[in-house]
C-alpha cells in the first residue's frame, strides 16, 4: 500500500497502449491508425479556427458537432454524444449504466481496456470464451445480470458479428444496456446504429481514430436512445465540462461532411486488407476473416513472437499480445499499399528463413 | 429511478458551467477567460502541426510537453502530469487520492465542481465555513480525515491565502493529500509549486484556460511528488490513454516557451483588475480584494440579481450564483480595457437609476 494513494489507485493495473516509439522511423502497423491522412477539408477547417477564439472555452454541449453527427447518421441530435475518443465514452458509459454487484459480460478475447474499466469502477465482469475460430458464442451473452459489451468487429481478431445476432442479444437483455463498440465498423460491417430507435437498451460507440484518420484529434461518438445519452451527459458534466477542444470540434464537423473522402479512404483500406490477407494465406498463414482495418494471423510453424521481434528489427511494428489463447497471433494494421509491400516482402523473408 | 441508468447516474447532480450563449454577441465577463488571445507563437505552432500526422495517436505520455513544463517550473518531468484541463486532473485526483468513508475538507464557498466530484466518486466531504470577509479559516483544515482541497486564489471570491498558511495546512495534514488548485495563481499570488520538494503530500494544479488564454484547447497540469504523479497516471491510463490531442500538445509546449507574451498578458489583466476595483469601489461597491482575473463584488442597495439581469439585457454577461451567502454578489471576469469601459459605464447607469 502506498501511503498517499487511494485504495483504488493501489489496486489499479492500467491499460497499455501500443507503443509510439521515438527512437527511429518505423512502418507503424501496431495501433490501427489509418495510413491515409485526414481529409484536406478537415485540415483547412482546423486552420480556419486557429485564431484568437482559442482563448474561449469550447461549447460544452458540442451543439454544431452533434448537428453534423445527427445529419450524417440520420438520427436526432439528442441521440448522439460526442467525447474525447471512444475510450472516454466507454469510461463514462461504465459509470452511467453499470452497477457494482451486477456482473457485466464480454468475450475473453476482446479489447483489453474493458476489464481495466471494470477494475477502475469496481464493476464485476464474467468473461465469455470465444470459440476456437474466435467466434463469439452469442447465446452466452443472453440475460446478463449487469450489461454486455461487444466490440464489433471484435479486436484484436477482426471477426464480425452479423446484425441478426446483435438483435437477438438485445432482445435477450431487455433489462440492461448492451454496448456495441463499433470502432472498426466502417471497414465492411453493418452498423447497429439503425437499431437505436427500436432498442432503448442499445448504445453504439464510434471513433474517429480509425476510418476518419483523426486518432491525433481525439474524437468519439455514442449513439442511442436519448435517455441513455442523457445519462452519459450527466456523468460527463460531473467529470469535465469540456472534454473536446475547439479545433477537434471543427475537425469533427468537417470530417462528417466530407463523405466522399471518407468513402474513398475506407475502400482503399478494405482493398489492401483483401490483398494482404490473400498474400499471407498464400505464404501459409492462417488469416482470420476480418472486417476491420487490421488482420489477425498465425503461422503453422513460425512463432508469432519471433516474427514480431524480427519485424521490429527490420523497422516494422505490429502488435503482439502475450496472452493465453492468442500468444501465437499477430495483429497487423493495414498500412498504405507501399508499406504493405515492404511488410509482405519482409515477412516472406522471415518465413522462408525458417 | 431510471431503468437503464446506474444507481450513480440516478443520483448525480452535474456541474453547470457559465453560459456560452449563441443568441447574440455579448461582452463575456462570465467564465474567467482571458481577454487577450493566445500567443501568436502558439497559433503558429498549431498551424505547423495541422497536417497528415493527425492520423496518428498523440504521444500518450506527452513527453515533450512534460519536458517543456518541467523546464518552465524548474522541476523534474516525473513531478508533472498533463491533463485535458484542470477539471479532468481534479477528477483523476479524487480517484487517485481520496477514499470513500474518509471525509475530505474544503471551504463552503469555493469552486462548485468540488462537491460534484465528491458525489461522482462517492467521497464524503465536510464544508468549512469561510469568514464573513470570505477568508478561509486555516486551522479548520488541519487534520483532515481524507484530504483537503483549496482553490488559491479562491473562486468565486478571488481571495488569496498566503503561502505561510498553505505550509501550515500541509504540516498539519501529513497523512493525507492536500490539493492546491491554483487556476488563478498567475494573477498576483505566490505559487505553492516551490513547496513540492518539501511536501510529499502536496499536489498543485494549474490550468492554461486563464493566464495562458487557451481555454479552447483544454490543458491543465498537476505538479507534485513523483509518487503522487504516478498515481494520477495510473488512473488516467485506466480511463483514457490519450486525453490531450496533438494540437493541444503543440500549443502547450509553445505557450510554456513564450514567457514574454505570458508575462505581458497577465500584467495587463492585473492592471485592469486594479483599475476596475477602484472604480467599482468609487461607485459604492464592496469589492473583495482579488488576486485572480475576476472580482467579486456587491452593492449596498442594488441587488446583485438585478444588476446581473440588467447587464445581460445590455449585452454584458457576468456570473451570478444563486447560492446561500453569496447570492448578493457578482463575479466579474476582467475583459479588455475597452470592454471594461463599457461595463463600468453600464453599471454606473444601472446604479444611478436606482
Amino acid at each position: 500500500m502506498n501511503k498517499y494513494w487511494s485504495e483504488l489507485a493501489n489496486r489499479l493495473d492500467p491499460y497499455v497502449p501500443g507503443e509510439q516509439p521515438k527512437d527511429r522511423k518505423y512502418i507503424k502497423l501496431n495501433t490501427n491508425e489509418n495510413p491515409y491522412g485526414p481529409s484536406p477539408r478537415v485540415l483547412e477547417a482546423i486552420r480556419n479556427c486557429t485564431d484568437e477564439s482559442l482563448k474561449l472555452y469550447p461549447d460544452p454541449t458540442c451543439d454544431t458537432l452533434l448537428t453534423a453527427a445527427a445529419e450524417y447518421y440520420g438520427v436526432r441530435k439528442d441521440q448522439v454524444f460526442a467525447g474525447n475518443g471512444s475510450d472516454e465514452i466507454l469510461a463514462f458509459s461504465y459509470m452511467a449504466f453499470f452497477d457494482p454487484g451486477k456482473a457485466i459480460l464480454f468475450p475473453d478475447i476482446t479489447y483489453t481496456f474493458y476489464p481495466v474499466y471494470a477494475q477502475l469502477f469496481n464493476i464485476e465482469y464474467k468473461l465469455i470464451n470465444v470459440a476456437e475460430d474466435f467466434e463469439i458464442p452469442e447465446k452466452e451473452l443472453y440475460q446478463s445480470p449487469g450489461g454486455v459489451i461487444i466490440a464489433n468487429p471484435n479486436a484484436p481478431t477482426g471477426k464480425y458479428m452479423p446484425l441478426a445476432s446483435v438483435k437477438r442479444i438485445l432482445d435477450n437483455n431487455a433489462a440492461s444496456v448492451v454496448i456495441i463498440d463499433e470502432a472498426y465498423i466502417d471497414f465492411g460491417g453493418e452498423s447497429a446504429v439503425k437499431l437505436i430507435e427500436e432498442y432503448p437498451n442499445l448504445l453504439v460507440i464510434h471513433t474517429f481514430s480509425k476510418s476518419r484518420s483523426l486518432a491525433g484529434m481525439r474524437l468519439g461518438f455514442a449513439l442511442g436512445d436519448s435517455n441513455l445519452i442523457k445519462a452519459i451527459n450527466s456523468v460527463k458534466n460531473s467529470f469535465n465540462s469540456y472534454t473536446i477542444d475547439r479545433l477537434a470540434i471543427a475537425a469533427g464537423i468537417e470530417a462528417f461532411r466530407d463523405v466522399e473522402y471518407f468513402e474513398a479512404a475506407r475502400k482503399k483500406v478494405m482493398g489492401t486488407r483483401e490483398r494482404v490477407s490473400a498474400e499471407m494465406a498464400a505464404m501459409g498463414f492462417n488469416v482470420i476473416d476480418s472486417k476491420a482495418n487490421f488482420i489477425f494471423t498465425s503461422h503453422p510453424f513460425v512463432k508469432a513472437a519471433a516474427i514480431f521481434a524480427l519485424l521490429r528489427e527490420k523497422g516494422i511494428l505490429v502488435r503482439y499480445f502475450n496472452k493465453p489463447r492468442i500468444d501465437n497471433y499477430l495483429r497487423i494494421t493495414m498500412g498504405s499499399n507501399t508499406e504493405m509491400d515492404v511488410f509482405l516482402a519482409t515477412v516472406k523473408d522471415i518465413v522462408q528463413a525458417y
